[in-house]
């Protein structure tokens, strides 16, 4: 952390606040010039309250250096976290496929489709139950009966599930019956939930907020890892920019900036951030080579008829065709695919 | 909404996608040229499943063209709505003024400062009880301690009380308890929260979302309303951009667009918008100018100790000072302050 | 500027960092703890080559503390800049009212609406001559044809003309004729056309760029300056943000950070920034009272039948109601209008 | 086109404007409803002007349907272009590699750089002479003689020489000297130099503006284009987003949209979009796999020493390795690198 002073501070404010700061237990050093002053500290700045810094009289600004989440941190854990979900493993070299319809709709829809992406070697099965939509009168998901049909589909295909949690009044039905919670891009500043989703054991899907930053988002996965749970994969689904083509953009760079920062697996959401179908197939590729762990994709076996996003959703002959390719880009970037 | 046809759709399948349509009880009327097909649709569209619309594998694309909110849309409801809270009106001719602490840290801090802002004027006193920060390990507010300091304050001055509510595990607490109850920015699209508040009567100050546009805000006012709440107050609180000197960017343009589209009342945060408190006053000024129904404010007798935002709190004198030239400018739009 | 070390560098290759960085003529401090080593630099530090420091292979990064500004900074001259155009000061306790059309169309037009605004007290005269037009198939404005025009109307009001230069070839004309020169948003960062300027003794006009941070438009208006050229009047015109129901976000709360960074005056365009007539009343008086030097505002005598941006001018009868309104709000910020 | 009219418009109104649209050769039909009417306008309606109908007192708003750019647009020229550089080819199946240091500095560092590149396939050299630089008190360029040294590189090796033209001063020297002339982001339109440059026959590599939109920057072509210069590469460099970790966010989902809407070629830049060397060979990887045409890469000898953007740029050996990984990657989409 560094304090820039104000012009004209006294030797005896700044001596104070040296004292301040160092009742904090870091280490502070002055550095003085014609027209500035800075304050340099290094240590645990996490503990300092940065408020009352702030609004210090002398203080003209702070700027932080240390990133402020640690249990997220690759500094402090230099290994690849690996989840394990039933027999299956996200992280390290596996390269993670999840697959399945943006909404459950019928036991016939969801198994029928859960037996197709199996069988082309998926990892998970994806489905809403729970849809968070922009308007209070759209589709609002099968609820309930939806996460029957999930654990019927999982049933008949062994394929773990995931779906999404929208209350924390649902965490006992989602820890009893669901193999990996999503928490959705609009809940991703939902602390409270995000609290109570650290005291389970359970893997929690983390997607980006549409207009979070990186380091928000792995602070984040720190309010779940804070509570015990450090079973967390972090999915990019777009944020939202200048751009209007496309529903929102893909911000593959944040695969190799998290690989950087962190040891948690991320995998990437290209139906969300693309809004259209026909640039899935790319978009997977190219999250592949950046170096992402997995895929989560919407796939229905009749788009036209699907009860909410038909337009970003590819066919199980489109998802197997698409398989095939990522698994020469795979072995470029030394991951392996079911 | 308008559909956009693919080039060299058949005839025979046009005219199934008008029947497709008027199925939804709207008018539709189709255009054709060298090149480019569309249907026009008028009528209560919001009825039309737009998924199955959007997979037809014959649609280039979908525009919108009514607003997709209803409740909360002036079309349907011209005059100013008014909302009562205590003895105060907010909206119509009414200046709301609310004032208060970031957090709320002690009674005597609490009365202290709702003496102060009720001498001057202020319609509601604001104070943080359970706060939403973006770190695990920074102070979370007094939470159930604080409320009941608030209640203190109002017992003491008969201010009504704003305060944020983060987790639906609260809405009886906050029913029985808080006069305005404050949906934060990051809850914004917690629909389910929304859904829960929309049974209650008690007014709902909704803030604005940071990377929200003004559809999906009032998107949000109607999952409220939908449920039979319609005491929502809008509270701008600036938006994310490419401005990183400021925290976030107050869009005082929403105010004339809220006014346009909507009945419901809007009130302006400059505090978290600029995030510094020599930006307070100027902000306050233009956000009455521009046509605000108020402004939410934070003050703080003693900033440079306060435990959260102080660094972006104005002192009781400023805020007095500030009154004084809101009242000018507040004449100037039609408006009265207390 | 801090520089932030890598972990594990060595002592030896931190000391040849500090005399490298001491030989620029700034002040080094280094502030060592456990797992973070930075190096506080004070001083002139714009003469340091950031790249080199940069790409060492021990720099983990560099963060810029000073603003790198210098004849546009408020702190290396205190005084506002007030710039005389004709009999006019723009700068101080004036408030500047530019005002016409989007484009010159025709004598008749222009030198009715000069004659109609000069009458309400304005202080310049705007008009496109040269338009930037986003599609090469649109009006391009009339060109020197548009500049005799308003020469015309200057010759028959006393007016200053303000018109928009688009390339470096016209700069000879622009010096001869025009009284204040624009650099239209997206030649912001055009240097070669700023560093010409910069040869002028004429008044620049430099509009923000649609995604300019407030420290890239004043580093542009820095080029001017550089160039021995002081004179430059800046103007914000809205920024592009997630919001699309305005063409582009007013970033009102750029004028006190502006007033603040800065000694440079600051105008206000709300005309581009909204893009919709109805919001430029609301608007203009947001920017008096936020504390604008002045306006720059679209006034067409026929709206409907202008050869450009028509949607977004007022008439003349709806730009002197404002003014009537404008007048009490400068009283409250203490400014002053013709 | 689409006109939606405001609530109330009387009969005979609408009539008079279906009349004037229709005067522009275009068709309309009207479809009314239950509190909107609105017009369907199909065939060129890029022969409206636009602003007239916008500013018509009954007019809410008006919608574009109609991609406004012609030439540059794939539903009129299906085939992919394909421009010629020297003996090499861009577009198509043809993988470009563009290599080269930021700025030309010295003979020995533009020469060595060209061989290594050449050695491992590049098909052009980039090195800039005049640069665009943020503040004017950074180094601006070798200017003129770095344009000589270019030459002399281009001379020993036989590569094409890409170099960035930043004022139509220079435009007669670059025609006469620069093998492909590239317009910077920050000058993406400057509408006068795009004019001009559509006079050449020189390819033309255009970067993506900071905020523009794909829609903008397609426009920004067809100026080129409309001058009668059909050879324009388009290059994405990154988009200013809320991310700031990375310099900018690169939009790699513009590959697959552009393709879609444009026949022009697409290449990507991934050391400008990130601004991190480490990351220009993860975001290379995934720009191959996407299906851009190609990269222009930064490559230095001694990145440390650079006298700018040293910290984006990588090193021959760096490049080498990278080349081997996305020809297998390239295989995949169906691209031959050299």
């Amino acid at each position: 952390m560094v304090i820039i002073l104000k012009d004209g501070t006294s030797k005896e404010d700044i001596n104070k606040l040296i004292e301040q700061v160092k009742s904090f237990g870091v280490e502070a050093k002055l550095t003085e010039g014609v027209g500035q002053t800075i304050i340099g500290l290094v240590g645990d700045t996490t503990r300092i309250n940065r408020s009352k810094i702030q609004a210090n009289k002398n203080v003209d600004r702070i700027m932080s250096i240390q990133e402020p989440f640690k249990r997220a941190n690759r500094r402090f854990k230099q290994d690849d976290t690996i989840i394990q979900v039933g027999n299956a493993k996200i992280g390290g070299e596996v390269l993670t496929m999840i697959a399945g319809p943006c909404s459950v709709e019928s036991e016939e829809q969801i198994v029928g489709i859960a037996k197709e992406v199996k069988k082309l070697g998926a990892t998970a099965l994806r489905g809403g139950a729970f849809k968070p939509r922009t308007s209070p009168y759209s589709f609002q998901g099968l609820e309930l009966e939806g996460l029957e049909l999930l654990k019927v589909a999982r049933a008949e295909t062994g394929l773990p599930i995931v779906t999404e949690i929208m209350s924390t009044d649902m965490i006992d039905v989602f820890e009893k019956d669901v193999d990996i919670i999503q928490v959705g891009a609009r809940n991703m500043q939902n602390f409270d939930l995000l609290k109570q989703l650290g005291q389970l054991k359970k893997p929690i899907l983390l997607k980006r907020g549409l207009s979070a930053t990186i380091e928000e988002w792995l602070m984040s996965a720190e309010y779940i890892m804070a509570g015990g749970n450090e079973n967390v994969i972090l999915c990019e689904r777009g944020i939202r920019t200048i751009e209007t083509y496309t529903r929102n953009t893909q911000d593959l760079s944040a695969v190799p900036v998290i690989k950087k920062l962190s040891h948690l697996p991320i995998i990437i959401d290209p139906s969300h951030a693309a809004g259209k179908s026909w640039m899935v197939a790319p978009l997977s590729k190219a999250a592949v080579a950046v170096g992402a762990d997995g895929l989560i994709i919407e796939v229905h076996n009749d788009p036209t008829n699907a009860l909410c996003d038909g337009q970003q959703s590819i066919t199980p002959e489109q998802y197997a065709d698409l398989v095939e390719k990522l698994k020469v880009i795979a072995s470029v970037v030394g991951k392996q695919m079911n």
